[in-house]
């Protein structure tokens, strides 16, 4: 009972300093309730802010930075709109762990003199406000990944000599491009659920529906993002992290095969474990913004810097090639395959996630390219396979971090504590199991070259995300929808589509349901989910980076002027 | 005992059998004893051939595709050329598992037919033979691996639907390639060793001094090679062994980082075992051949069958800037930088190894290159930690395998049997600490660009491949030379140098040894070891294939121009 007085006052006290290191003058006075105020997007937001911080925050970063790298807005009149924003979100969803505004500012400044000085930008993301997940380590502020055992120390150990001064390498290389870092976003404790909750800040609420989940594990940065307290952001993906917050706040977000973004340097859940790598992922509203972040940050050669990141630039003949496809698709000869994926055996899907794909589909052949089912290996063992490689340790590492403080584990995460250590030989022997599967899968893939028309296998698959828009507390029960990628190690991004709604998205009245369509469960809650973001993941195959973006930004373009077109990205702001 | 009269017999029938592929008339009737006959290279094994089967046989590879790509040469008298002296390796210095001529003599006589129907070669490699060491899957081919378990089984087990059909993916994509197969070469039972002993073919001795090893565990390639029974082929690498048996034959070997080549479907000593990949790479007698097979593999994307490969493509535009480097140093700018590191601080160096990477110096200062110490992170920790990653197990996979037959562990194996199998948080506190091993290193490497005038780090570091120049049995005790490649995945090229000299290769008269050069070892047997090929390792860093392997090309050419004359390569054959 001590104890446990204990870790929550010294949760309560860190909660509290976050909340403190917001100025006096950026306190919302009056919070309203989720049901006086379910979303808090859009207009609502935005009355607590001047129409130039709105033009800024509004902006797309590849629109803000061709304002700051051209001198037209200076790094601190943007740094200081998205400080005021990002304070404004915290207070109405919960989504920081760190805020570190008076350092942003001082950076901003410092790139303005430079401007000033070299008539020039430092780099391709200057003046850019960047968020980061807090498993990044940032020089002067702390780290905690939502363990009230970690705050004040370093990844738990009081005496680290790290403590406080060290930056991960990404965070090194953000600033060599100019980025302004003012906030790190919340995290669940352990990084391993679909939700966003801790000992420290609470429940990172979603902005479109405050009695719903902003997913997880990166859901401070889909919810901050969301609300337009940053332009972009970075968080990591070991089972859809960056995927499922990105689909639940109708954002873009990278998982990018492993390799490819630099994770040295960066805290992180069974650090070590192997099987399945903990991947960086930039999240963004626009597919061009995830682009412009990842090139940017591959500009910076992170192979030299990071011991586990892969010499592969970025490889613009293959975004040309993809275009090149796309422009062929418009002379009406056969440029692009895609298949889709409505369900994956397991998790039967949300009536409004349905719904979602059918758009895309539509849109997909409005567009000329062709369609067909995917039909790959069962993704059974996928998810079988993440499950073990999560669990390998038993549990261990979770568990000496909550022993700390000796803080309760949210029900929420979904490795079970207290298991046993699997031995070498079980490992080895999942390894094999894990490569087999990906050779299955990757046979499969190649078959599809006989029923594209292309001439070639398809050129990404679309499949949910999860089987619900966004998620009511404690109902994420199947991640498969997301794990099977990270098993493949495959190149997946979020796209948004449109949003659950109850007068649309509900029971057919004609059919028994269960004969029409058996993979849907119409068992869900219409009115719970209403105004929820729906997002379907493109799924290409490893280390296909810049297909897979350039596809996204179109295909999703292309979505946006098909559906939505009143609830879109400006309205969500 | 019944059971050793068992493996025994199971084991000496093989051996046997694999004698009994050879066509009668290529027997040899009276092989010498190594006190005969200690050097059975050169004049030796030409006597058993014809002027004709000498000029095939001791062509480099990239010539005889130059050959036999334009119809000059047919595939079928290239073919039997190598059959022939493959046979004659074979009993000289016991270096084949397997025999597969007559599948050879069919497939070449199919590319012939090729060729003449189409007036073109199937692919780069068209009518080439390929050696590969016995880890590789030949459809209707037996693999042991140097398991008298394995005998009339699939990789153990007797009745596996893929035994006698099975390709590995290499395999498939050098038969694409227009390359021949005819044998598979010997192998250490559990590929740990450096040096190549099981109780099928018994020893492959080192064909320059029938007295020494051929190395390991790729040393049935070594041998083979150096006799010119094969021009080129495959082997792997988790320990150095591809790099070792290349050095103790006068040979270079490539040691790529891992995903480059495709492993998929290739039998291995502890498959699953992760934080040290068995890499494969080909052995050669010339660096330019090296780059034929390489470059030719990755031309069938291997990427796109195997989920482990990496969808890097050959990178000329690498080439030609090393090329670039190389050319403005002939103007007597700096065009490159190297270091060598003589001494790991463990394994003292016999004479011969040090005179050899004199000799390199030499060469490099000669070519008017900046040549600095290499003064890295301790390799300490580096063997620590390759040794730990090969016990992961405790030996339960060699236990197995052993344990099919009973047969007995050869004591040159690295691997102890008995040991228990390491927990989860121990492999993963493995993999943080070799990271973090990595990192450190990497930052090293960087440092040097303070110290080269090039404006770069270093192109690349030279060191001893092992303490000796081949090794007398049983005395191969540090295997560091090789591992800390590993540990760190980079890049690394054995470069032959010299050979062993009693006369030369001795104790300094004038001054006390431990006094002048205490990191070598004096106390070695000068008249075991002559004649014995050194090599020495360029390493670059991680996937930095294409640099290195241009560099092991112009290196390795100017030493010979400079050393060795009358000794070199031709005089090897």
């Amino acid at each position: 009972m001590a104890t446990e007085l204990t870790w929550r006052a010294k949760g309560e006290a860190k909660r509290q300093s976050i909340l403190g290191a917001i100025p006096e003058k950026w306190i919302i006075p009056d919070i309203p309730s989720p049901e006086e105020q379910q979303d808090v997007t859009g207009a609502y937001i935005q009355q607590f802010l001047n129409r130039r911080e709105i033009e800024i925050t509004e902006s797309d970063a590849v629109d803000i930075v061709a304002e700051t790298t051209s001198g037209s807005w200076t790094a601190l009149e943007v740094a200081e709109a998205f400080c005021h924003r990002a304070a404004l979100a915290h207070q109405l969803v919960s989504c920081l762990h760190e805020i570190f505004f008076e350092a942003a500012i001082e950076d901003a400044k410092r790139l303005d003199a430079y401007f000033a000085e070299h008539k020039a930008p430092i780099g391709p993301l200057h003046g850019l406000p960047i968020s980061l997940k807090d498993q990044f380590h940032v020089k002067g502020v702390e780290t905690t990944m939502g363990y009230v055992g970690w705050i004040n120390t370093f990844q738990g150990q009081p005496d680290d000599p790290r403590r406080g001064v060290e930056e991960s390498e990404l965070v090194r290389e953000l600033r060599n491009l100019g980025a302004v870092l003012y906030c790190k976003t919340s995290v669940p404790a352990t990084l391993m659920s679909g939700e966003t909750v801790n000992n420290i800040i609470g429940y990172t609420w979603n902005p479109k529906n405050r009695n719903l989940s902003s997913g997880g594990s990166s859901g401070g940065e889909g919810a901050l993002i969301a609300l337009r307290g940053s332009p972009a952001g970075f968080g990591t993906d070991i089972g859809g992290s960056v995927r499922i917050p990105a689909g639940f706040n109708h954002l873009y977000g990278l998982r990018p095969s492993a390799g490819r973004m630099p994770y040295q340097g960066t805290a992180n859940s069974m650090d070590g474990q192997s099987m399945i790598m903990s991947v960086i992922g930039p999240l963004a509203p626009t597919a061009r913004t995830l682009t412009l972040l990842f090139k940017s940050v591959l500009g910076q050669q992170p192979w030299n810097h990071d011991p586990l990141a892969l010499e592969i630039p970025w490889r613009e003949s293959i975004v040309q090639e993809t275009l090149s496809s796309i422009e062929q698709s418009k002379t009406g000869a056969s440029g692009l395959a895609f298949a889709i994926m409505p369900f994956d055996g397991v998790g039967r899907i949300h009536p409004p996630i349905a719904r979602g794909l059918k758009l895309v589909a539509q849109t997909l052949k409005r567009l000329g390219h062709k369609v067909i089912d995917w039909n790959p290996p069962s993704h059974v063992p996928a998810h079988a396979l993440a499950s073990k490689a999560y669990q390998l340790d038993g549990g261990t590492d979770l568990n000496h971090h909550f022993g700390l403080s000796g803080e309760v584990q949210a029900p929420q995460v979904i490795v079970a504590q207290g298991g046993t250590d699997m031995i070498a030989s079980q490992i080895a022997a999942l390894n094999v199991s894990k490569r087999e599967y990906q050779k299955q899968y990757m046979d499969y893939w190649n078959s599809t070259a006989e029923l594209t028309g292309t001439g070639r296998p398809v050129d990404g698959f679309i499949c949910p995300l999860a089987s619900h828009a966004a998620v009511i507390p404690t109902q994420y029960d199947h991640v498969g929808y997301t794990t099977f990628v990270n098993v493949l190690d495959y190149t997946s991004i979020s796209i948004p589509v449109t949003f659950a709604d109850k007068t649309v998205d509900r029971l057919p009245v004609d059919t028994p349901p269960s004969e029409a369509e058996p993979h849907i469960d119409w068992d869900y809650d219409a009115d719970s989910y209403d105004g929820a973001p729906v997002g379907v993941q493109l799924v290409g195959r490893r280390l296909q980076e810049e297909k897979m973006l350039t596809l996204a930004q179109y295909i999703g373009e292309e979505i946006a002027k098909d559906h939505d077109v009143g609830r879109t990205l400006a309205s969500l702001a």
